[in-house]
Parts: structure tokens; sequence; C-alpha cells
């Protein structure tokens, strides 16, 4: 019992595969997902800020290190399955945050089991930080798929994964989204690309949604 | 639409990998286990029929074959969550048929339809073609978890893997059953092992569970 | 001495790669290709028996799970090899037979013996499961191939082994090639590709070979 | 122009592979190693706090996750190397910052020229949030070289690099490597392992030297 | 037409992996094995020279680097078959002699046929640069098979790789054989290992053969 | 201490992975590299020769099989970063020769220690060895990036990578130089690629330059 149980588990995040199963011509760890999430959200933290907007950086640190930490428990379940249902979702939250508790009762000392529940609950909520959180996590989506789809690779789910992720991102109001789709995104798209795909298209219609 | 999209789909299968999360010195996909599961299933029912059961080859077919299609739509989920309620397990179960029955319906020619959902359905049933299936499946957890421990793998989920399969092998009435636990297992533990877990010991535990 | 060190060995089709020194986007490994190869079969035979043709499944079941075994003892000798004399290919058939027939003398049981010979026997004769097998197979090839040429490898050999696998099921007498040179082919080349080869033109040029 | 181009180059360092050359039962990425230290410092940090230590999170975030970024520009320079002259490591670290500094120039926008200065400034000074770095990055160096001991890998190189990172941990004052040495190594040190080599012995020289 | 055809090609043996099949901690290509029977051969053949034997340089650099360019067209293999009997092995030699006089046929110039025919012959005859050439290759055999024991695999095929590479090294008469005996082996067998088997009796016992 | 020390050491380089961080559909070791030079060297060698000129095969041996050893003491250190400074260049050849030194002090036997020394020496000096070591070392970078471009990889770093291998090659007086550019390259630019990346114009610019 104790804290080296949950460090020796990170370990496990460097094992599991995103996207499972599509043709990809390169794969992603959900731990550098993670990083990468860190990352991006300390800089669309640092625009939020620019805006005169009140980071709470402690808050932040911790929901955007650990967001993806339940997939040790429950692997990489598909969005599909995941959205089927109202019911479903809801149950696979359940046992993924029934699993995180009972983790947290079985190996973290009394003393911390405080912090790490706060630590490890689900992170998306109204807030600033959570909203920066939903924004960094799909902007790895964007990222990814639009390596893939720059590459040539032909599998729709990188179209859909694309589309979706800029959709769900320019619903979020926030300075950083702003910044994102008017200074970043362009220079992502006029990058050019192997892809027989139109990507540039893609784009626009997704940011008319 | 067509049978294209099946047997494209096939493909996805390759990539997804058994356990995923744990250290293993090997890694399985899940058509390579598929694979396996029909050889074992084959000779198991080379077995049966030796004592004169009856075996319905083209069921027993389709069941091995096609038993584990499924995960192209669901990912591999952790055994742990899949059981960790019975009403989620149902839930999942659920989800996974009608996405299934989705696809049959997106997909597959009119003419075909009752045949791929008579292969696609879960083919766990009482009957000699289901339990041979049950074993079958299971021996490739006893074959895989064997030889991380043999090669000195030390995660317990291993142990648990190894004796659990056992455990339902044992229950499951059939002669094929006896063979393999007299006749094949006993070659397996004699082959030594670089682990520092008593392997022989576990078996002999799990049998007299 | 015993099944085990069959079902053991299984394991090594799974790190023997398939077309060997050739760059390719994505390896297959002879387990994935036969369970694979038993999938389309199985298919190919609900195909067969809607046409009134009867299907030995129990036959069907053993020739195309175990048609590649004996990559296990001779591994993956190159097509143009085997066949650049016949002289060489029937001696290599021979060894390869010698090899499997010395393997079951020194492992299998006296009561299974009878049983493995006629499992592992070359499955391609004339009979309606040999030339399903030979389809299936075939339609293998024209898979990995076709996925090469889709992301844009540009290898030669992945345009001859294409086109050699489409004039060899071509040629082949039974319901099922006509459905797939007629249903499913056809939704294949219709996918679109990366390549700058002409899938389309080589496709019509092999089927009017 | 723009952050684009940091964003796009955080991929890089997914396909940096720590401590190349040597034998290793598992590799690790820049970018995972990154997240974990991520992890570890933000449990110091909570450590610290309980103590009554005063923590700048925003320090914190930034200079954990970006400590390895310079990884992009000179790859992974051996630590003999870095270290086999005074004036060399000075020359490599001017080279480093150098090349940084020539990033932020032709990359970012004049508004966040200050903010990546400061992000990517070398972290590990005196300060609370730079000592916990320390130790959170010779932490991660501790499990990698334990995982490898632990699974029988005899490359000395994992016995030095386990040695001198706890004697380095050691010797920084701060309350969290008191509880790192006393609640956390003595779990990891008793879990057992394959090794011949004395992992309880080398430990117990390490926190004496 | 031209020598590009080649330079190509020997991208291919970066790609076919040695001792396909057998489960291997660490595996290795033809290309990086054979680069390793170049340095081999060139300390054996220093050693030659201080014992006053005349070396042919340019001969001993052709025929160790060009050693397993055959395998290009004939794969790998597997030396069971190769030797299963006389005729077999005369056959397979004759068509990869033949395949590589069809390949220097057609893409190698006039002018350097001459040249490739010498480079690309058999180069293990009984000349001190045949020899060296022989010992070096079987030094790497006993090299990458001891790795594998050593680790701890328990493969039986890397004893008898083991046994037998150091059985045919010790019969041929050289200085440097004596040399490799007597102060490179026993370095290597005193490393100590994580085998249960006795790499240290199976050397004696080969050496005493 | 023996020459063992240094026949175990090569194996490190074929685990060291060129051009790291960067997207590559196809990885190459650093092992793979020098037999590839090796084998080019080879020819060069044979060109020149025709051409009258004499060459002493022993010492190209010896410095195109060990051109890149110091590798395993430094790691692969980006070119830029070698060449970003006259001075760091210098001193980081100084570690890397004063690394290989205390390596030959170390473990090489007394008799040995002159030919390990002389062997391990920069090669590339202006003798016509030296000159051809230079020539096949870049030819590989030709390939290699040829290879990504041609594949459709749109990194920059290739075309930088190919264009400057071409411009340095230009510059060697040696016949095999003047047929390298006038009857292998024009065949490679030949072969066609799924690029965007005009590789013929950049091919006819290098020249030119």
């Amino acid at each position: 019992m104790g804290i080296h149980a949950y460090f020796r588990s990170l370990n496990e995040l460097e094992r599991i595969i995103r996207c499972p199963g599509k043709f990809k011509f390169e794969e992603h760890s959900v731990s550098a997902h993670s990083w990468k999430v860190v990352q991006y959200a300390k800089t669309l933290a640092d625009i939020e800020e620019t805006h005169g907007v009140a980071v709470d950086w402690k808050k932040l640190y911790e929901i955007t290190s650990s967001h993806d930490y339940g997939e040790i428990f429950i692997g990489d379940i598909k969005t599909p399955v995941k959205h089927s249902s109202i019911e479903l979702r809801q149950l696979i939250q359940q046992v993924e945050e029934g699993m995180i508790e009972h983790f947290i009762e079985e190996h973290i000392p009394e003393e911390f089991k405080g912090i790490f529940r706060r630590q490890l609950r689900e992170g998306k909520d109204g807030s600033v930080e959570g909203l920066i959180l939903e924004v960094a996590d799909k902007m790895d989506q964007v990222y990814e798929a639009f390596a893939e789809l720059q590459r040539g690779n032909i599998e729709k789910e990188f179209v859909t994964m694309y589309r979706q992720a800029l959709i769900k991102i320019k619903q979020i109001k926030l300075h950083c989204v702003n910044y994102f789709l008017t200074s970043i995104l362009p220079d992502m798209v006029n990058e050019g690309s192997m892809s027989k795909v139109n990507i540039k298209q893609i784009t626009e219609e997704a940011l008319a949604y």
C-alpha cells in the first residue's frame, strides 16, 4: 500500500495506443498524448491570462496531467461506444470512477486520499480550467488526425475525428479558442499535404458548422 | 455497401493488441489469437468425435473464427470492467450486438444478412460447439500467460489470468477438457521456467479449486 | 511428446512476416493471414452453398486453418524461388512434407497421428474445398497488395502480386469467384487511392488476361 | 511563423528514445518521460505543501512540462559525454540555449516571446520548484532502471543509473525527498525481482553513500 | 539498368530478420549481422597477419561484406531445411546462384559484370580469407545465441545454435581461432547470465567435442 | 579486459536510430548504415581502380567499417548542433576521441592497442580512401532522404539532407563521383515518386550549385 502503486501504474499508459484498430502511419501512446495536452493547456492558459482572465494553475496542472488516468482501468473504449447511449456512457463513467475510488482506497495512504480524489476527478467542468482542458484534449485530436491526413492516410475515421474535434473546440467560449482558430489552425492547414482529401475545405465547413 | 466492407474490416483486428497496458515480453494481436483458437478448437472437436460425440463442424467453424469480431467496434475492454457489474456487462454486450447489427444493416447485402447474423452472434452457448469455443478461448489465455510467466514476467495479472482460465476450463464437462488437463497441461508445466513464481503450485491449486 | 508441441509451435507463425525484404507500410504475420483466409473461405463456401453446391465443412475447416503450417519448418521462401524450376519446387515440397511427417512422428501421440497427417496435408487439391482455399489464399494477396498500392507504396512487387493473384483467381471455376469479381472487387477498386499506379487499369487488364 | 511550429515540434519528443544503444526490455520516449516527471512533481509538491512550504504552481507547471524540450535540437547526448569536461558541458548548454533562442526568434510571435523564454529556460535552479523538478527527473531514472534490473537486464549501465540517481536525490533537502526515501522506495525494493543483481544492497549502499 | 539497382536492393537486407519464428528478446537484421561479420573478420585477419600470414584484404573485403546478399532472393531459409538433404542444399545453392547471375545480367553494366560476379560468388572457400569469413559468420551466431541465453531465453534452438557454431569454429585451423577460443570466449562466458541453462558447461562440452 | 568488450559493443549500434526525432516511413540503424557505406565504398573503389588509381584496400576496409563507431559513446548528436560553432565541433570531436582512447586503454590488450587506434581514428582525411569514405557516407544520406521523399514524407529535413549531401559529393574530385552523378543518380531520380516535392528540380539545382 502506498503512492508507489500510483507511480508504477503510470507506466501502463505508455503502452496503451490511442485509436486502436485503425491504420496509422504513426502511433501515439496515451502518456505522450497526456504530455502534449499539458503543453497545449499551458499556452492556452497563458493566452487567457493575457486577456485578464484569472487561471488557477494548481487546478489546471492537476486536471490536465491526470485527465486520462482512468484509461489504466477501462482501456481505450472507442468513442462511438461511449456515446452510443446516454445510459451506457453514464454507466461506463460510473465504473471508471468506481475503479479509481477502489484504487485510492486500496493503495493511497490516508493523508493523501483527499488529494488524489480531487486530482483524479473528472476535470472537464465548466470552469476556465475545465474548458481549457477540453480545448487542449480536442486540439491533440486535431493534430493527430491532421498528421495522418497530411501523409495520405485514407481512413475516413481521421476525417471524422478532425472535423468533430474542430466543431467541439469552436463551441467553447474562450479567448484562446479564438487565438487557436485564427492564428494557429491556418498555419497548420497551409502546411500542405499529400492527401487527396481536401483538408482546407473540411476545415472551412467545420468552422462554418 | 457489400461484403468488401466486412473483409476489409478484418484487418483491424491485426492491429488490436490483447491485454493492453501490462508489460509483456511478447504481444499478441486479436487476429493471431483468433487463429490459434480456431486451431485449438479443431483438435478439441477431434477429441470429442473420438469419444463418439457428434460435432457440427459448420457451426464450430463459424463461431470460432468470428468469436472476437465485435472487438472491432468496442475495442479491448478490460475483463474486470466487463464484469464489475452484471448491469454494465449486459449493457456492453447490448451495445456490441447493436453495433454488429448496425454494421450488417449498413454493409451486408440482403441475401447474406441472415448468414452474417448467425455467424456473428455470441457463440458461447451450451452446445458442444459453444463449449469447445469457451475451452479454446481460455486455453489461449493459459498459453499466453504461461509464456510470460515462463520468461520471468512478474506482473501479477498473468498469474491471475493463468489461474482463472484454468479454473474456468476445469468446470466444463467435455472429453477434451479431460484430455487437456491430463495430457497437454502437464507437458506445458514440465517445460521449466525462468520464473520465481511457482507455476506448478499455482496449477495444482487451480485444478483443486 | 504430445499435442502440446503442436499448440506451442503455432505461436511461431505470429513471428513470421509475410513478403520479407520489401518495404511495406503495414506488416502481416502468417498467423493473421491464416485467420483472414479462414474468414474469406467461410463466406466463399456460403456462396457455393447458396448455389446448391455441397461443402464438406470439416475438411474446409481443416485445410484452411492449417494451410501455411509448414512455414514453421521452411520459413517464408520467396515465390520466385519456389517456382524457379519444377524440380526445385517439388524438392522443397518434399522437404516440407518430410519435416511435417517428422514432426508428427516425434510429437503426436499414436491415436492422433492419422488426424494430423490428414489435416497437415497439402489442401489445394481439385475439390470444392481445395479450390475455395486457393481462392481465399489469393484473395488475401489481393487485399494485402491493394492496401499497399492504395497508400502509395511504389514497390513493383505489389503490382505483380496484385495482378498475378487476380489472374489466378479468375481461372478458378466457382460461383464464389464470380461473386468476388463482380460484387467485391469493384467496391475495393472504387475506394480510391493515393497511388500514381493506375490500379483500375491493372485490374481490368488482369481480368481480361 | 507562429505557435503552431512549437506545438508541431512536440511530436518529435515522442520519437526520441531515452538511453539509446543499451539493450532494454522496455523503451521510453522523451515525451512519456516528461509526462511522468510532471506527475511525480505534482505529488512531491503536494507533500511540500503539507509541510507548510509555499509552492508556485505556475512555475512548477512550466519548468516540469518543458524540462527536456531542448532535446529536440540536440538529441539525447549521453550523460558521460555531457559531463566529460566542465568546458564541454557549458558549451553544450550554451548551444542548446542558443538553438532554443533561435527557435523562439524565428517562430514565436512577439507578444509570446517573453513567455516562451521564461518557460524554456533551464528550470533546475535552487528554488523549491527547481529542486522538485530535479528530484522528479531523477525519480524517473530510478523507476526506469529498477524496472530493467527487476526483469533481469544485466547491463551495468542500469545499476549505475539507479545508484547515481538515488545518491543525487538523497542530497536534496526537501520534505518530499524524505517521504520518497522512507515511504515509496521501500515499496519498490520489496517488490522482488528476477535479477541476480542485489538491488536491495545497492539501494542501501547508495543511501549510505 | 545500372548499379543503382544493386545499391537500392541493399536496403532489403535491413528488413529481413534472422532466425524467423523463434521468440527472441532482440531481433537482428541481415544487414546488421553482415556489418558485424565485417568487423569480426577485420580483427581476425589482423591476428593472422600478426602471425605472419598474408591476407588479401581486397578479397576479404569483398567476400565478407557481400556474403549474405543472396538472401535478398531466397529469403532466410532455415538451416535445418538447407541441410536436410545434400541434393536439396545443392539445388538451393544452384537457384541462389542462378538468381544472382540473373540479377547481374539484368542490372549490372557490361564493364562491371566481372567485378560483381567475383564479389557475389560464394566466399567460403578454403583460402585464408574464406576461412576467416566462415569463423566470423559463426562468431556472430555465438554472440547472438549467447545474448539470448544470457537474458533467460529458454528456446532450445539457441542452445543448438551456440553449440554447433562453436564446434564448427573449433575445427578451423587458423591462429585467430585459437585466439578466439582462449582470449575472447572466456570473457564472454564469464559475464554471467540469467539463464538456468549452464552455458559454461555447454561451452566446455562443445570445445571437447 | 579484452577484445570481447569491443565485439560486444558493436551490438549497440544496431539500437541507435539515425536522424532521431523526425517522422520517417522507415528507420535505419547505425549498423545497417555502416554496412551500406562499406558496400558503396567497395564499388566506388572498384571504379577508381578501373581508372588506374591505386587503392589501399586494407585502409579502406578499416575506415569504412568503423567510421561511426564513436556514436556508441556520444550518441547521434544532430548535425546542426555539431556545426553550430567551430569551437563546439572541435570540442565534441575531442571528447569522442578521448572516449575512444579511454575505451582502448581500458579494454584492448597491449598487442592490439596500435591496431585499434589506427582503425578507430577519424578516417575522412584527404587520401583516396578517405575521400571514398566521405562520398559513400553522403551517398547513404542521399539514398535515405530520397526514399522518404519518394514515399511522400513532407518533413523539410529530408529535402535539406538530400540537397546538402549531393552538394558535398559533387565537390569531391574522384572518378567515382563522376560515375555516381552521371550513371547512378539519374536512375534514382527517374524512379518516380509520390512526392509533391519536385525531386528532379532539387537535384538539378544542387548539381548546379
